[in-house]
């Protein structure tokens, strides 16, 4: 019986925008945890266990999970420990989708190629593990990122506009007065809806959010660069709030990494307390809760 | 005193664009055969071995070795087993590095992301595994990319011009004339050399090359899009070769997929030697070999 309930749980992935919004209000909170969780920072005294990576990730989940909606890890670096990683974020992703079923899964994998080829990777997050959604890069363009839309209920994050200093190379790369970060939002909407695809725009790029809403009003935005990378939550939730909220904060570094000793589980709910208590003040303020 | 020698001959991946062309020339060919090896597309009769993906590439790479100086990895074909692709991904990569020692392994990955993350990337498959080489996707712009140049003598392969249909969306996006894929292949000539910096441009936009060779006369280019995609060798050797060559030009399913029958293997080795006996006219004709 408790292996059927749990499939059933396992199962119950479907979220779309206005669910997503019934969650945040729910919890007060838009905060994505990042799960970025590199063995080297994590406490020593777990490199003792059998899947050290897992047991960070789990007692991480286990004291976060009541102040975020999301989680999101990087897949680089499960990938950087090969097959051992991989069942690592295979274990983590089980864990959170058993015990924390209304949870929305992120794979920050930032993907894209080819048609058949992409679609292997949607095959990866989307189908053997059950991942909601999945970070695309889209300088391949269409054929790149539908693979990845072909899934039922689940999401394309596609990059617009990063938190790194690089984005300056490319992303403001100007056609007529129109950049191409803002020609990846126009032309994308063409591809999926508010319900199955979000955009990445990074915090420390917060004032650009005006002009984004204008292309964008009502998608969901993943906000990446809060805290370890200098982006202010406050100026993100002024720009970047709709009347659903719209917003997807992502913290990492300043959650999960904030103490290495034994209470780091404890610490990094604080941590994560505290931000949930900041955004339940925006979204009270917008009179969204 | 084998092992020792393994040892030495696993470590040996030093190649630079000199090095390169002389095994070009050695073999008279400058193909690279690309290793995207969908379980459901092998012969049926090796899904009884222990890892049927990588029994499978260790009869193609036996089979075609004399006729190709790279080979390239799909990871999205490894990546969508989970665990267990890596393990598959894992040993082909030690096979053909500990009995091919002169061949280039090239991480067909497409990966990209902000400073920290990238450098979990290159761990990942410049340090963990011993490729040669990743392909990378430029969206996130240098600080994304530079991360896989700081291993000496290991390369980045840079996205340009793809293939697919796809690459018409965001690629030729023109500020004051100059298209992204243009402003890529100009500004990331300050992150590399022709010693550990070469670009994707695909054969169906093989007239392109053209242009392209004007503004990267001397760089090596990763070529897909022969085959199965349409593109033509003749003319990406017309528009592309440099006096060191400066082409990989890539086949897959062309070669790989040839046959589904017991001999698969020697049907892909015929496959092969075809286009080598091809690459070798060009290299001919231009005066190469």
């Amino acid at each position: 019986m408790q292996s059927v309930l749990k499939r059933a749980i396992f199962n119950s992935t479907v979220m779309d925008h206005s669910e997503l919004f019934e969650n945040i209000v729910r919890k007060r909170s838009f905060l994505c945890v990042g799960l970025d969780s590199e063995i080297d920072k994590i406490p020593s005294f777990l490199l003792k266990e059998k899947d050290p990576v897992f047991e960070f990730n789990r007692m991480i989940v286990d004291a976060t999970h009541h102040y975020c909606v999301a989680y999101k890890p990087n897949i680089a670096f499960y990938e950087c420990y090969g097959a051992a990683g991989w069942s690592s974020l295979e274990a983590t992703v089980k864990y959170i989708r058993e015990n924390y079923p209304g949870i929305f899964l992120i794979a920050d994998a930032k993907r894209g190629d080819i048609g058949n080829t992409s679609k292997m990777y949607a095959k990866a997050f989307l189908e053997n593990m059950p991942f909601d959604a999945v970070t695309v890069a889209p300088y391949m363009g269409e054929d790149s990122v539908t693979p990845f839309l072909s899934y039922h209920d689940k999401w394309v994050v596609l990059l617009a506009l990063t938190s790194n200093k690089g984005a300056d190379d490319f992303q403001y790369h100007s056609d007529d007065g129109i950049r191409l970060f803002e020609r990846v939002l126009n032309v994308s909407q063409r591809w999926g809806s508010v319900d199955n695809m979000m955009y990445v725009v990074g915090a420390t790029r917060a004032s650009m959010l005006k002009d984004i809403r204008k292309l964008v009003p009502d998608h969901f935005l993943l906000v990446p660069g809060v805290g370890a990378q200098g982006g202010s939550l406050e100026e993100v939730a002024k720009y970047g709030l709709t009347s659903k909220c719209g917003l997807l904060v992502n913290s990492s570094r300043g959650i999960i990494f904030a103490d290495s000793t034994g209470n780091f589980d404890k610490v990094a709910g604080e941590k994560a307390r505290e931000t949930q208590l900041e955004m339940a003040k925006h979204l009270a303020d917008r009179k969204l809760i």
